[in-house]
């Protein structure tokens, strides 16, 4: 294929999700890894903090400067902690950039949603408005022509995918809905935190954040967006003894007015995603694990229809469909590369 | 204290539950491990089956005898699969021993529920009527005379004592409840099959017989027990890349008619657990944690009340709390001893 | 680049390494999976048997049979174990295919080494004499024309590597060798047997096969050809609780009468390794990890010049540069591509 | 058994060994755990600190206080850092309280080497003299009235047991010496650092501190003291992706003068340890694995006699032998109670 080439910069370079895209867009065959960026005061090789990419690539990781981004680059992730990105997205924006912010900045169009899980208040309204939300199985089009796309988080995703079909062909079906997520330690980043020692995480299991993560807001956006209705939701998330992936469990309630046992989800949702080349619904009586879509960009989906409850299971690697991998499906669409392109 | 000693004999000692058991009984100050028996032709010694009692313990595993048995066993443990306890444990009643059963042969008191879940003929109706459920913190009394104690389920465990106090003292308030459960690997035993190989656990995560366990129709009849009426239950068991362990997470539903949102949950359970030794309810914003529990006959139990749902999040040791540790509680219960000799 | 396509036959598809396999050739853009095969009797579709490649690839696994290799394959890889290879590389080659054999029945020169390690008649000398002993950093040219491959396993890869240099350039400095290697899991293919149960690897660690593992004589081999002598050779190998990889920490005394004490060893492997894709010298001070290899075809190599011994410690992924990957790499040197096509 | 209780205070009773020396002591029948202290300026109940201790102990955990400590401990633990060793131990035993030092403080008897393994200066000569080197099995009957006892590192712990009876009984059949060891993560303690974070740790395999750690003057001095000479040591230690263990793979060289090929080792060995209760020398043939060892005060050693060396593997549990049970072992010795006390 006879395709532009785009010059990529990652700022962020040196987190999880920094070193998933780099890995990512290593083998991606039309751009031009052109520039890596961080926040440290000292300029580091990429391959003296992540020595996996020692002969791969040649690129030092120094502070991010506008005019060298503004030279250097056509697309900007941004892979930085939620509160940087509101102060950068702006500026490259302005410089005519294509940006796609992994942080969760412009995630909830509602800036008081936003500044009451996040806990400060949001300085850039402007940009905000021009984000498209970066899920491309429901908004493909949008995110075609987006400048700034807000690259969705990680139990959102696996939660979105796994509701979009009943909740957007079948709302009135949907009763109230329990999310019971349990999530691999890559999720929490690099924090040199006590509670991510081995020793902590490794033989345990428990329960974190019980109704109360910042991500259910974002969920909550999404699905009500879809049912055209507000949902009531419970989110509860743990923490699993293991590096990647995120398996939820979500039970919903069939709702007595519904009438509409007589559905077919199971119908329903291999319809729904029949062209996605990244969601699949797995046949009846198979459930996802992470083992399957671990290090791919895939979201499998299982479906248990019982008497009073839809039961969904979706699974995804949070570093890949819910983070980097995602990101970079939203650049192949911006950018009009076949979508699958490096991801696959 | 002045105790009389007991001889006790475990059939089935070199499955996983038969380990653990003879783990705890070696601390026990009050018993003599009398007897091992198993299945196989071939007279093993313990210490070669397991390495880690080599200088602890002096006893061969031999086919179990009846009047070896007779003679040398005052109370039999039952660490042997389903339905092969159906075969024993009416003759060793008539022998006069106290059997304490860890299958699941005597849990079910309605004869066809047992044939449902477990796929065979229930050919004891007449120990099964004399078997008590033997989980002593809802049975204490009970179990103290009782001949034949059938120990409870691992997953079973967990959730009874988590619901224990709200639905025996506020059965009203409690609208559907969904039970989604994690365990460790040594739940399934030592089975050698493919899916409990190393690389098919580690790093992995998966549910598995969505909604259609055994354990379930364990829980529903101890839950409608407590509650005196059919408590709809939803379960869903998942696989945990670790060990030893098991957190349920439970969402009961809060009935509308209930009307009841000023009961203070956390109270109610504080109190209803006072005086047990083996039951931590944990401070209000703390959830427990497989780790602390991991090789201790505890169960902790964390509570969330929300607006629309009872959360309630218990962590037990599965071959502990949840299996051999509550046979030796039982068996103390049974024999007089204090009720947590052996098990602190 | 316009080079041909190659229509790629796998035996032994359904294995570890045969999965190794496929994932890699998913990403290989010059060849045509053409053929998948294995010895169960029933066909099964490739994603029924690993749901990871469902939507990935379409292609049903056969009994192996002649004719239609014939038809459809120009290259055969044989991912089967030890034997069974031993009946089929013969035919394969006599029609005029090209075939690299993970298996160990082509690694032994010396029959009655073979017949030794393995306890097998070794029942294709013909065969055996063609065979090259594929690994491509020292035996690059005659792999290129070679029609058998014998690929190595996957200890030798990594001691074979590590060796090499000191061996071939001073082999007067180096007196008696000890390798003490660390293997993950997956080395043992998918062998359902209590060994290798989640229970019994997973928080242990422990050495097997000590001192008398199959793997030695394939290393004494090609050690004793790079030194031009017989090299005395202690190797111990030990199982980890993880997936993959391999380390290995290697002990070669320093020989007295070498005298050579002058030897610059981290230079000399900088230099010999310098124009290789996929081995990476460390630099002095550093040490390898399997994180930086796993999922990688590169051995990296750590250097510790001290007075008694030198100290080298490699590390390899034993399914991809210890088996799958170095398979594909002799393919690509093999068949004229770029030598590290779908490797990166 | 009437035995005289004992006021038991340790300090630094919040961390890793402190966890497991209150852990271990409330099994204990014949003591008091009376204080516990830490360095921390707020108490903390030691069952906020640790909930898997809540209903079982109820100590608050303090600064350390010279007068309390004297009014109500007879024997203290020192748990702590190297170097805060240093100043307690002498004023704890000017109070005539007997001391149980788990730091390096007082491990090896020449300042110079204490001072540049630590790279501190040694202030407490004047204690240093009285302390003994506390491995029961070699100087039971030092301890027995020793004031202050300095417990063994876990590595040298794991190394000095194995090679001991060579070394004791036959110095002139062993040449050079190579410990090749491998620990899991707890044997760091509980440092918040990037390098023991879950996902650095976990499926990741790696050597560290090659021939240059901090405990190989340890084992130097007392494997000298043993053999009478100055034992020539390589020692590379590992760090497993498991919570607790140590496995050493020592390999003996066979001293070409010693002409003793006719030595029974594993007869030797045998003998050496038979009235010892926690050295299991294994049967021919077989090796230790962590997993026989865990959560136990047992060593296990295996031993294969090849032809040019003596390999010898032992498996102890890092904070169990190699730290706290092994201390409480030595307080048993000193105390008068029975060795095993509290340990089986």
């Amino acid at each position: 294929m006879n395709l532009p080439v785009r010059n990529i910069g990652i700022i962020g370079a040196t987190g999880h999700t920094g070193e998933e895209l780099i890995h990512i867009l290593l083998r991606h065959p039309f751009i031009r890894m052109s520039r890596l960026y961080n926040t440290s005061d000292d300029p580091v090789h990429i391959a003296e903090c992540f020595p996996r990419f020692k002969n791969r690539i040649d690129l030092t990781c120094r502070k991010p400067d506008l005019d060298d981004i503004d030279k250097h680059c056509d697309i900007v992730f941004l892979a930085i902690p939620h509160t940087v990105s509101l102060s950068l997205a702006g500026k490259l924006l302005k410089m005519g950039k294509r940006v796609i912010d992994l942080s969760a900045d412009f995630r909830l169009k509602n800036r008081r949603s936003y500044e009451a899980a996040y806990g400060v208040k949001h300085s850039d309204p402007h940009s905000l408005r021009k984000a498209v939300y970066g899920i491309p199985e429901l908004r493909r089009e949008t995110i075609r022509s987006a400048r700034l796309v807000a690259n969705p988080g990680c139990y959102p995703t696996s939660v979105i995918l796994a509701l979009a079909p009943l909740l957007s062909l079948s709302p009135a079906s949907a009763g109230s809905i329990i999310v019971d997520a349990k999530s691999g330690v890559s999720g929490a980043g690099k924090k040199v935190a006590a509670g991510f020692l081995f020793d902590e995480v490794n033989e345990d299991f428990k329960a974190y954040k019980v109704d109360e993560h910042q991500h259910a807001p974002e969920m909550s956006q999404e699905l009500s967006h879809l049912a055209g209705r507000k949902v009531p939701l419970t989110f509860v998330p743990h923490l699993l003894p293991l590096s990647r992936g995120i398996l939820s469990t979500i039970y919903v309630e069939k709702a007595a007015r519904a009438g509409g046992h007589q559905l077919n989800v199971h119908a329903l949702y291999k319809n729904f995603y029949k062209n996605e080349p990244f969601v699949r619904v797995l046949k009846s009586g198979l459930f996802p694990r992470l083992k399957d879509v671990r290090h791919t960009n895939f979201c499998d989906i299982g479906i248990k229809d019982t008497e009073r409850h839809v039961i969904l299971i979706s699974a995804i690697d949070n570093l890949v469909k819910g983070a980097a991998g995602q990101a970079v499906q939203n650049m192949n669409i911006m950018a009009g590369y076949p979508e699958t392109t490096g991801l696959l």
